[in-house]
C-alpha cells in the first residue's frame, strides 16, 4: 500500500455514481444464482473466504463488507426467536425491541398431526425471525424420540420418522418462504443431552436409515432446507459436525444437500476434519472472547487462523474453502441477499393466535371416564385449579430455546379470563418446584416467596379441592435442569416434587378431577387408573393458557394425538429395556435398533399406559369397512385404501385417521407395523366423511443393509387403520409383485 | 381477547402461503409512494402511530411490527459511521465489525472547493452507513462558520453560504444513492458549543436567510434530502427542534420538506410544541433508561405517552401526528423499505483511498517562502518531524463525530511509509498534550506514558531539529474538550501546549521549516513571518498521514483553498469585533448580520492572516483578461462571465477558480463581494483553460426584509474572479436590466 495507484484513484469515478457501469454479475439478480456464486467466489481473497466459515459473535457469522455482501445473522429457535444477545457474551442485550411471540414447543406441534399447522408454525415463525432480521433460524429439531428420559425432547417432533418427516417438511417451507433459512438439527444420531458432547452412537445401518435420518432427507429432497446442524455426539468416533460419512457420503453426496452445514455450538474440535468433512460454518467454538492481549478470539476457531494457515500451506486443498464459500453464498442469495424477501412482522396478535391455534390441535386427551370433561360450567360453581405450573412461566428455561416473550398467559390466567364470572375459580399450588429462572423485566407472574411446607401446602390444595364442584391440577415437569431442559436429561419417568402423592390426595378429596400434564415428555401415572380425566397439555407458549381453557371448557373439541409413546414403566421402552442408554460415557449402542417406540411395544407386545397415536375426543367417531381398490400393486403403481369415518357423537370434532402398512414375510426382520399415512379430517355431528390413502412401492420399503439400499419385496401387505397405534378399526391386505 | 374468533383464525390461512392473496398496497412496489403511504397509515393504531415518533433507542425508532414495517437505524457521522453502542448506554457495545473508515472533517472537504470530491464523501460513507444497516446518517453539518472558537467548527463545511451548498448538495445525494437518508443538521443558527442547549439566538432576517439558511434550503430543493435535524439553541424563544417559523413556515411550507425532522439528541422539551411545530422523530430526550419500577423510559419521552395522551384527550388533533408518520413513512419507503437499494461496502481499501483524495484535494497550502514544498528527498538526508499531532489519534474524540476505525495512518506513519529509505526520518514529540481517549481495542500507537518535562521534550526537538536537514513541525489542536470538539468552544485562537514557543525554537534552530497544524479551525500565528512554510492539513481520518506524505513531498500538488479566513486575531472577526459572543447565556445577538467571514473583512479593510479562498500550489497560474459575453442582462437571462487560467509553472496542477459578485448600489447594504461560483481545473505546465461562469438573476438577489422575499435590483455588478477572497486577478461589470 505504500504508493496511491492513481489509476485506481481513478477508477473511484468509475463506479455506478459517476457512469452507467453495469452491476459486476453477483449483484445482478437477472443472473442465476450459480453463476452469481462463482463471480462473487472469484473476487474474493482467502481470508475473506475462511472469514465466512466461522463465527464472529455468538450468533453471527461473517460476509464480505469489501465487495457488499452482507453478514449472516442465526437465532435460535425452534419455538421462537431468541432475544439479542451481547455480541459475545450470552446475556441477553437488553433490548426492548425482542419480545417475541412463544409458540408451542414442537412435540405440541407434531401431536397436531396435522401438516397444516406446520406450514401455518413456520410462517409465523418465521415471519419473526425475519422482521427481527435473522437470516438463519435454528430450527426444526428433528431428532427421534428413543427415552422418555432426554432432556430436549420437547423440541422434538416424536418417536416416529414418518411422522416426524410429515411435519418438518411445511415449517421448513414455511419459514423459508420468508427467505429465511431453517437449519435443520441436530443431524444426528443426538438422541439423549448426557455426554452428548462426546458419546459415539453405535447404531445398524438399519436403523440409521429407517429411524433416524428420514427426517433430515424429507428436509433436504421435499422442503429443500438452505441449512442443516452437526449434532454434538459422534458417530463412527467422529464428531457429528465434521462427520465424513453423514456430511460427505450421505447428505452431500447421496442426498445432494446444497445448502450450508453449520455446528452447533462447540460442536467442532479439529480442523482438518472440519475442512475436509463437510462443515460449512463454525459456531460458538469455546474460544469466545477477547483475549488479554486484546486478539479475537473468533480468529482462534478451527475454521478461522488454522484452517487459513493450512490453506495457505497448501496443506488443504483451496477446494475444500471454495465448495463451503459456495454453499453459504447460496444459502445468502436465498436469504440476506433475497431482495424480494418479505419484510416479517414480529410479535403480533396474529402469531399469537397462530399459536393458539396450533396448542389447540395438540393438546391430547389422555383419558376422559364418565365424560368429566368438557368443564360444563352451567352446572360448575366453584373450580379449583391446583398445581404450580398453573402459573409457572414455561417459556424461560429449557435451554437455547429458552425466549423473552411479550407475554405468556399461564394455565391460570387464561381458565380465569375464559370462565369470567360464568364459575368461581380458585387457586392453590400444591407443591413447589425449583426456583426459575426470571428473564430480565419480565414478570413472571410467580409467587417466588413462597414459604410454606410442603404438607401445609398440600392441606390447603386438599382443602380447596374438597370445597370445590370441580379440580383441575395443572402440573408435570417443566424447564429446569434435569426436567424437559437440554444439557440434560431426566433422572426418571416420575413426576417431580412429590406430585403423584398430591394427585392420590386430590382424587380422594374430589371425583371430579382433570389432571393437566404440562411436558414435553411421557410420564408414569401410578393414579392413573384413580382419576377420571388427563389431559396432555405440553408446553404451549404465549397462548398456553387460552389454549388449554378453550379445551377443557369445550370451546375446542381436543384432537391431539400423541406423537410418542407413553409406557407404564421405563422398562417398557425398549432403550432401557436393553439396557443401552446412556451408554458408558464413551460408547452408547442403540441395541433395540430399529424397534424404537411402539415398533418396541408391538413386537414385545408390550400395552403402554397410552399408545402411539392415542388422543380422545368429546365426540365420538365410527370406522367403517377398510378397503383397497385393488388387491395387487405392481412395483411403479399404487393401492389406494378407504375407510369411511363417522362422527356418531353429538359435537363438531377433528379425527386423525391413521395408517399403517404391516409387512407380514420379509427378509430381514421388519416392526410389526409402521405409520405411513395419516389424515386429519373435520366432522360435524353425523357426517361421514371418506378417507383414502395411496400407497406406493416407497411406503412398503424397508432398509437392507447388505445392499446399502432401499428395498420393497414382494409379497403380501396389510393396510392396518387406527384411531391409534394400538386402536386398530381395520385391515385390508393387498399383494406386491 | 377473551373469546377466540374462529373467523379471525380462519383469516391466518388465507395469508400469503395458503392463498393468492395479493400484498397489501402498502408493500406492493408497483404503487405509487404516497398511495402506499396513506394504505399503511389507515392500517395503524394510534399507538403505533405514536411509537413512531420516538426513540426506542439510543439509535433506533420504532416500525411497526405487527405490519412488517421495519425499524429506522440512526448513525451519527459525518465523517464515518458511528460504532454500535449498547442499547441504552453511550458505551461501544464491543461488536468487531463496526470498525470504520473515517474520512476527512468536512472542514477539509469543503477546502477541496470540488463538489466531485463531496458526491464521492457522501457515496463513499453512504455505502459504509448502508452494509452497517443504517437507515438514517446523521449528516452533513452545514452550520456557517461564525466565530473561530466554535468546538464544533471542524464539522462543518466553512463560513460561506454559496461553498456550503454546493459541497453539502453532492454529498446528500452520494449518501442517498445508497437508499441511506442523510440527515442535514443542525437547523439552524448552532454556531457556537457554549450553551448551545438553550442560547436564543436573536439574527437578523437578512443574515438568517443569506447566510445560514442557503444551505439547507439547497440540502432540501436541489439535494432532495429525505431527514433533517434540529439544532439545539432557541430562535424567537422556540427551541429549534420544535420551531414554529423554522420548521412549519420556512422549512415545510417554503421550502415544501417532505421528509421528516429528527430533534438533536436531547433537542426536544415540550409535547405541544413538539407535536404541533414540525418535530418528527423525537430522539435521545434526557430520560433514557429503566425505570427503577422497570417501566420503559422511552415512554415519558414528549412525544410518546404524553402525546398519545393529548391525542386521545383531543387536546391534540389526530391530524398532526398523521403528518409525522407520513413524513417517516416517506422516509421508510426511501431506504429500509426500498429494496432496490444496494447493498454497501465497509472498511474496504477504495473507501480509505477514496477520503485520501478527498485529502489531497483539502490540504491547504497556506505559505511556502523559497519554495521549501516539496521536501526534495534526493537532496535531505535527514528530516526531522516534530510534535504530538504527528502521532496522535485524531479520529477518537470530538464529540458525536468520534469513531472506532479500522485503522488510522499518522502523519508520522505516512511520511516513514512513503519516505522509506530515500531518507531518514527521526522523531520528537516537542510538547505533551493532554491524554486523548483510547478506545477499546484499538492501538492508538501513542506513548502515553510520556513522563519528561515541557523543558526536556523542547530541548530534545531542538536538538532534533538541529540535525536535521528539514523539519516538519505537526501541530496544532486535538479532539480534546476545549479544542475542536462538540459540547464547548475554545477559550482562544491560540496554539495550545505552548506552541507557538517550541516553533519559535525550531525555525531559530533550522530554517527549512514547514509548519503543518492539523485542526478544523483558525489559529493565531505570530511566528507567520518567521516560519518559510506553512501547511493546513485538517483532521483527515483513516488516510490521513497518507494524504499528508503525498502533498509535503510533492507527489500531489496542493489545491486546497480556505473555506473560511484566518483572521490575526479575534478582534478581526466579526461576533468578536461586535462583541456579541458568546451571548449572555441567554440571548446571543448577531451583531455583524450579513457580515460573516470575509464579507466583514471586506466590509471593513482588514487584512486577514489567511484569506477565505486562499491556498498556494507548487506550481504559478497566470489568469488572463475577464470578459463578459454580454454588458446588459434581462431579468430572466444570463451573463456569461469568462477567464483564461494558464499553468504557467513546472507542474502538473489545479486551481480553483473564483467568482465574486459585487452590487455596485443597492437599497439595502450588501456585501463588498459574494462568492457566486468557482471552478476546480487541472492543468498541465503550460496549458490553458477558458473557465467561464454563467449568471443569472439569482445570483444576484438579496434578501429584501423589509418585502421578505429574495431581490434582484437593476443596476451595475461587477464579476470579480479570484485566486482567492484577496488574490483578486479581473473584473468585468454587466447591468442588471
Amino acid at each position: 500500500m505504500k504508493i496511491l495507484k492513481s489509476a485506481f484513484i481513478l477508477s473511484l469515478f468509475a463506479l455506478p455514481m459517476f457512469g452507467q457501469n453495469k452491476a459486476p454479475i453477483y449483484l445482478d439478480e437477472t443472473k442465476p444464482v450459480e453463476q452469481r456464486i462463482e463471480d462473487a467466489l472469484s473476487r474474493m481473497t482467502l481470508e475473506e473466504k475462511v472469514k465466512m466459515c466461522h463465527a464472529q459473535s455468538k450468533f453471527s457469522s461473517s460476509g464480505v463488507p469489501r465487495l457488499g455482501i452482507p453478514e449472516l445473522w442465526h437465532a435460535d429457535g425452534p419455538h421462537g426467536v431468541r432475544a439479542e444477545v451481547f455480541w459475545d457474551e450470552w446475556d441477553n442485550a437488553g433490548w426492548t425491541n425482542d419480545s417475541c411471540i412463544a409458540f408451542p414447543a414442537l412435540t405440541a406441534l407434531a401431536a397436531t398431526w396435522n401438516p397444516e399447522m406446520g406450514a401455518l408454525y413456520g410462517k409465523v415463525i418465521g415471519e419473526e425471525a425475519r422482521y427481527r432480521k435473522k437470516d438463519v433460524l435454528l430450527a426444526p429439531g428433528v431428532n427421534i424420540y428413543r427415552t422418555p428420559l432426554n432432556g430436549r425432547n420437547f423440541e422434538y417432533l416424536g418417536e416416529d420418522p414418518f411422522l416426524t418427516s410429515r411435519m418438518a417438511v411445511p415449517y421448513i417451507k414455511g419459514v423459508q418462504s420468508n427467505g429465511v433459512a431453517a437449519c435443520v438439527k441436530h443431524f444426528a444420531l443426538n438422541n439423549q443431552e448426557i455426554a452428548r458432547g462426546h458419546i459415539n452412537v453405535n447404531v445398524s445401518d438399519r436403523a440409521l436409515h429407517e429411524i433416524y435420518l428420514p427426517a433430515f432427507k424429507a428436509a433436504v429432497q421435499e422442503a429443500g432446507v438452505w441449512s442443516l446442524m452437526g449434532a454434538y455426539n459422534q458417530y463412527k468416533g467422529q464428531h457429528c459436525c465434521h462427520n465424513e460419512y453423514l456430511l460427505n457420503d450421505i447428505l452431500k453426496r447421496d442426498w445432494k444437500f446444497d445448502g450450508a452445514v453449520i455446528a452447533d455450538w462447540g460442536g467442532t474440535h479439529n480442523t482438518i476434519e472440519a475442512a475436509k468433512n463437510g462443515l460449512d460454518i463454525e459456531m460458538g467454538t469455546w474460544t469466545d472472547g477477547m483475549r488479554w492481549n486484546k486478539t479475537n478470539a473468533y480468529d482462534e476457531y478451527y475454521l478461522a487462523v488454522p484452517f487459513l494457515r493450512m490453506l495457505k500451506s497448501g496443506e488443504l486443498s483451496e477446494d475444500l474453502v471454495n465448495d463451503k464459500v459456495r454453499r453459504i453464498l447460496r444459502l445468502m442469495f436465498r436469504t440476506n441477499m433475497n431482495q424480494h424477501r418479505p419484510w416479517g412482522s414480529f410479535g403480533t396478535e396474529e402469531h399469537m393466535l397462530a399459536g393458539q391455534k396450533i396448542a389447540e390441535e395438540g393438546i391430547v386427551l389422555l383419558q376422559n371416564n364418565n365424560d368429566v370433561l368438557p368443564i360444563n360450567l352451567s352446572k360448575t360453581k366453584k373450580i379449583a385449579v391446583i398445581g404450580e405450573n398453573a402459573i409457572k412461566v414455561m417459556t424461560v428455561g429449557g435451554g437455547s430455546s429458552s425466549l423473552k416473550v411479550r407475554y405468556e398467559i399461564s394455565p391460570l390466567q387464561g381458565l380465569k379470563d375464559r370462565i369470567g364470572s360464568e364459575s368461581e375459580v380458585v387457586y392453590a399450588r400444591g407443591y413447589v418446584g425449583g426456583k426459575s429462572t426470571q428473564q430480565d423485566g419480565l414478570s413472571t407472574g410467580q409467587d417466588l416467596t413462597e414459604t410454606r411446607s410442603a404438607a401445609e401446602l398440600l392441606a390447603e390444595a386438599v382443602k380447596v379441592a374438597k370445597e370445590a364442584d370441580f379440580v383441575v391440577f395443572i402440573g408435570g415437569l417443566n424447564k429446569d435442569d434435569g426436567q424437559d431442559c437440554e444439557g440434560n436429561d431426566r433422572a426418571d419417568m416420575g413426576l417431580p416434587y412429590d406430585q403423584d402423592k398430591l394427585i392420590g390426595e386430590l382424587v380422594k378429596a374430589n371425583k371430579n378431577l382433570a389432571v393437566v400434564l404440562i411436558s414435553g415428555n411421557a410420564v408414569a401415572m401410578p393414579w392413573v387408573n384413580q382419576v377420571p380425566a388427563i389431559v396432555q397439555g405440553w408446553y404451549n407458549g404465549s397462548a398456553a393458557g387460552r389454549a388449554l381453557a378453550s379445551v377443557l371448557v369445550g370451546d375446542v373439541n381436543p384432537s391431539g394425538k400423541l406423537p410418542f409413546t407413553f409406557p407404564v414403566a421405563l422398562k417398557d421402552n425398549s432403550a432401557h429395556a436393553l439396557g443401552e442408554y446412556p451408554g458408558d460415557n464413551v460408547n452408547v449402542t442403540y441395541n433395540e435398533g430399529i424397534f424404537v417406540g411402539y415398533r418396541w411395544a408391538d413386537k414385545e407386545k408390550i400395552k403402554p399406559l397410552f399408545s402411539f397415536g392415542h388422543g380422545l375426543s368429546y365426540t365420538k367417531y365410527q370406522y367403517g369397512k377398510v378397503s383397497v381398490d385393488n388387491r395387487t400393486m405392481s412395483a411403479d403403481g399404487t393401492v389406494t385404501v378407504t375407510v369411511p369415518v363417522k362422527n356418531i357423537g353429538s359435537r363438531k370434532g377433528e379425527e386423525v385417521v391413521q395408517l399403517y402398512i404391516s409387512d407380514l414375510k420379509s427378509s430381514l426382520p421388519r416392526p410389526v407395523k409402521e405409520l405411513k399415512g395419516f389424515s386429519k379430517i373435520a366432522l360435524n355431528p353425523g357426517e361421514e366423511k371418506t378417507v383414502s390413502f395411496v400407497i406406493d412401492a416407497e411406503k412398503l420399503k424397508f432398509y437392507d443393509d447388505t445392499r446399502q439400499e432401499w428395498v420393497a419385496e414382494p409379497g403380501t401387505f396389510e393396510a392396518i387403520i387406527g384411531a391409534s397405534s394400538t386402536d386398530i378399526r381395520g385391515k385390508a391386505a393387498f399383494d406386491l409383485k
